[in-house]
């Protein structure tokens, strides 16, 4: 991948921790030969299963088991027209569409909610400004007005005064195309816009008659984490986009829905931008297949997770403790001079629980996902007792 | 699929014949439950396997179990890099890459190759023409100029002589682009360029400067049919599509290879262009597991195929004979009254073999693939015998 | 200009005569420095008085003695709005736009009114298929769809069987944009398009809600040859552009008339394509004086012309005849011996009458304009016969 | 024109004084109808003379009678082509171009520049950014990169930060374009980049093997108030561009200049962007005109109006002061209690010297051109003398 700054992109990425896992790769290595193996270790990173290759055929024949898949054909029918339709009934959309990447959602989401219009607010901090290469200028033709610079979010008041004060800064109107946002936000640690202030700024948009497009890559954890429906959310957006291979256990893809007219609008604009695979099943029928119970699990997760954290709160050699706004990402602290590489180490080794630590450093963020369903509360906090106090030398 | 015409889709397209099939989509359905069962059924439509879901998973654990199958991200490492690898190696091309589908293949190595010049030269039966939706003009900025109206090529005189009129034409050049080929040609069922005249457009261009590329998505088939190796038809261009769901079995995806200068810049582009998924080993493993092998097992059914129908041509109730510079498609006609329905039926319920044919037809399209090699000639020579009797009632 | 084409350039163009015209060149740069002089050089070639800069002025000094030229800025206002207003009088639309060239005005109008979709059908020997150097693909994201090969139109059939074979043809659509027409065509020699077949065409794309585009640079001259009005005309398409600097004496421009929908979209578009000049006076009030009386003047032109060209055919030493469906160009051929260059030289030095001929040929395209109305009719009858007498030495 | 706001616009255009100038504008429109009476008039505003129609017609007049004036056609030869040649020779490039305006220069200069390239850096104020209304984006696929908010102008340190911190902000690299500069800014009302800045971002650029285009619509402004030469500003720049009408005279037009490679892609670009008029003489021959001893006037406008100042500054019922690292712009206070409506109409109706007040204002922006060498000092001194006691009341 030219131009592709490894650092930057593991520090924000969900995979960032993989490089900090020590001598845990070799044990992945071993680990993807047999299939049943890894699907009890607990990952505190990223926001879900990423299943090797091993796991994910094993999973998707236990899916075909139960029900058998069936292909679709260049995105039509099967179990892409499936998922599509529940995705369509999760978010109360009409229409739900299969897509190759969240960068096409979210681009050709933008690109019809704006028309001819020009610009397309976003926040500084999103994926949209940041992390599609410059997709939306040089491909869509859209200039995109970053606010909130550095933070998670911006208000219904700084939308509308940068809407308000362009006719004082510029001289010609190009047309205001679409606002969107990104909720949670990746580059913040998947903190949360509150959904008051969700409601007002689409309060706004329609009023002016302004569409809005929901980058929902992980609205799950923002669902989970605030209580708050996935329909609830998806109401005050025109458009939203949710990823498959985040916590959907897919190998890729993504869903973007919407009303009738804007969705089916896609296929077309899919094609020509050279997006319209054959076959999208081994894709689709894994995310649809992991839906079926997804937000329950989550609600487990982070209680057992919270119940966690609470009882290792009370030692004093680590802390853990929610960001402020935040989802499924917590500070992790090292408080008692525990070496963290061996702490790290025999969790991952003894007790198959695997936990991000940059080299050198007693600080981390950690994650958590639905992995931590596969043990026992007692087992994790036996391994936490146990690997801080082999920590201590 | 908005304005998609079904009917033109079909007819033109190696799924053709599905339809068509009578009762078979039942028998169909029931083995998909089964891993095993369809491997045994011979085909006569499709440029190779086609796997049902089952069938997938079965043979990607298969080769999982031979050599464990390592992810990629966002198409790096792993299984995809080790297709893009051989697929160097086969066409003799210093690079290649992964890409969703060959409309993006073909429109990015158009779009590399012209620069900023306009013009590009396609045949008009081409898929580049007539199926990517007019994602060259409307997504990246080309003009396609059709030569060979309805016919499988252009010469390199006609060529020569398009390019040397168009200053008399037109007053104001905007340079000449691309010359793109498609061989074999699809919408003219599968016939072949003759390898003297790529030669000469070859020379030709490069005597000029001007930049070749073939849309080889069945190039496997004109490999077989004509005893040129996949290296010497890439030697006369500087880039390479290859399809990975027509005779690879993967379910999505393309490769593309070139020069290192024209295929690095290429990863940006997928990814503006939207085309970037997380994990494409689900496809690329596929590829690269039935890549193994498959010139010999084409070879193989190509020389059964030909000794099957000559040995049926020496009945006088059935006539197969090879299009005029085709490939794998062959005309099969029924000769001796025989009803055509209950013909394919039986093939089709006692024998497991498909046969297409459109109803009320006696004359179809069929197709060789390596789905032949399945059963012994004796078998097949026998089912077709008593499948051709059963028709005459 | 590079990559132009000069000699094909002068032969489809209205400048074509001037390399031809001998010494006159000598006699024109003379001329030049007397405002005065050339206004009674009769030219038989291009379609209008090409002022020279002396010329151009005193003329735009005399209609500022008549009305005071009001300034425009950046298009608004003054002798630019005045000319538009006019304009859309004279076509019947409800709003007209001043734009700085045909090639703008023609890629905007196909723009907009095509919208999202993407093919566009063309005559082939059209403006826009052949000398806007692909715009309409490299900028505007256009597919032109060319028909009737080296011809001058298109009917009414064949648009709608070309229409109607698309889905035949293509298996994804991608919309049908706009219809344009050129009338007249330069490119063959300025013949024109039956209005019955306009009518035709028009109620065809009505009925089936597709745009109508009439590339009109020269429609005044179908006007005066046809006998059907600017308006009649204009009626039938949806958008209209007129050139200002072929027959209405400016430098340069182009107006697009329209309904009031499209035009108020062009502004915006005519600034991010950076066409919006400061000032557009010179050319618009030039336009907007010569506009004043040139219906009149055309058809007077016409009439004397052909009077001029009946009382020359009488003699065995001189043929003009009229193009089949042609317009202000006719066929002249000198029949009796005549040396073309002696005849044309003493047209040109004794008699200040233009003629075109191309070195050693007996045959020339020559073109009425309103420059013959500029001497009577004997003295041009006497010139001609004393001019052949001279040419037969 | 639509979206168009009149207010904004008019506080940043150097028209902005003009609807201020209380009912000088019925002068104005007297004055018009004959040729010699506004040459006489002192404008306190604007960056030089901004001809009437009957004015500039004179002008015209003048110079033809001096030396003929060649037409162009299509921007080649006469007039054109001398203009091209001078302003090649003035900057020290080796080439130069004729455009419609000053967005089509900037636009594609920085297009070609750039490549495929997408990021390109401009100051927060610039034109580029602010006045192209989101051309960069729309229509040439550019994101624009803004950067000193609100400020004159950008360090070369913080060029380099911005660049240097793109990694971190980024994964996805998508290439350095072009870094395009304004000098002398018209939205910070004239002021300057310092020549030492200009510089170090020039070597750092070079350094870098980035492009660099100057913007200097009005950089004779830059040239007479800080003394560095057009070809000193012009050494640092790969391309600039220079406008055509705001001192020069012209009712329109702009001129790019830089090496041939670059300039010689220009023609191809203009024709398929829409800007390729038939005739551009009646503005090229103006500013052709116009710039034999502009700098020698504008030096002289600069030296009597600073004398002006200083005299007036003896007073202490006026104020006027040159801005900060301003150009040509001064700001004038009334700080004697004068009503500045009647010292605004006692200029204008006894005087001929225009001077721009918004309503109830007593401070105004005023600037210096040529205008001032209109009259001697003496006058102009009486004149504010006698305008300052009127107001006094």
């Amino acid at each position: 991948m030219p131009d592709f700054n490894r650092r930057s992109f593991l520090r924000f990425s969900g995979l960032a921790a993989l490089p900090f896992l020590g001598n845990a790769s070799t044990a992945f290595s071993r680990e993807t030969l047999s299939a049943e193996s890894t699907l009890d270790v607990i990952k505190f990173f990223g926001d879900g299963e990423m299943f090797e290759p091993a796991e994910y055929l094993a999973e998707l024949q236990k899916l075909n088991a139960h029900a058998a898949i069936q292909k679709d054909r260049y995105g039509s029918g099967g179990a892409v027209e499936a998922l599509e339709k529940k995705m369509a009934e999760i978010t109360g959309k009409e229409k739900a569409i299969y897509m190759p990447s969240g960068t096409m959602a979210n681009q050709l989401a933008i690109s019809v909610l704006s028309g001819n219009h020009t610009k397309v607010f976003v926040q500084d901090t999103s994926h949209v400004y940041r992390d599609e290469a410059d997709a939306a200028q040089s491909v869509f033709q859209k200039r995109l007005y970053p606010l909130a610079k550095e933070e998670t979010y911006f208000t219904a008041a700084t939308l509308q005064t940068a809407i308000e004060q362009l006719p004082e800064q510029e001289v010609f109107g190009s047309g205001i195309g679409t606002v969107s946002i990104e909720n949670p936000v990746r580059r913040t640690d998947g903190r949360m816009i509150p959904i008051g202030e969700i409601k007002k700024i689409s309060e706004y948009c329609r009023s002016k008659g302004i569409k809005l497009h929901l980058d929902g890559a992980r609205i799950y954890m923002a669902s989970a984490w605030s209580g708050i429906s996935i329909q609830e959310f998806s109401s005050c957006f025109d458009t939203v986009y949710i990823s498959l291979y985040k916590y959907l256990g897919a190998s890729g893809g993504a869903v973007l829905c919407g009303d009738k007219d804007t969705i089916s609008k896609m296929p077309h604009l899919v094609k020509i931008h050279g997006g319209s695979m054959y076959g999208n099943w081994t894709n689709a029928a894994m995310a649809l297949g992991r839906l079926e119970g997804l937000e329950d699990r989550l609600l487990k997760a982070k209680a057992k997770g919270e119940e966690l954290f609470a009882r290792l709160n009370k030692r004093n050699d680590i802390r853990i403790n929610p960001l402020d706004g935040g989802t499924n990402i917590y500070q992790l602290e090292l408080t008692g001079g525990t070496d963290a590489r061996i702490f790290q180490q025999k969790l991952n080794t003894e007790f198959s629980i695997r936990m991000p630590f940059a080299p050198g450093k007693t600080k981390s963020l950690i994650t958590i996902n639905e992995t931590i369903l596969y043990k026992d509360l007692a087992f994790i906090l036996n391994a936490f007792s146990q690997s801080l106090t082999a920590g201590k030398g």
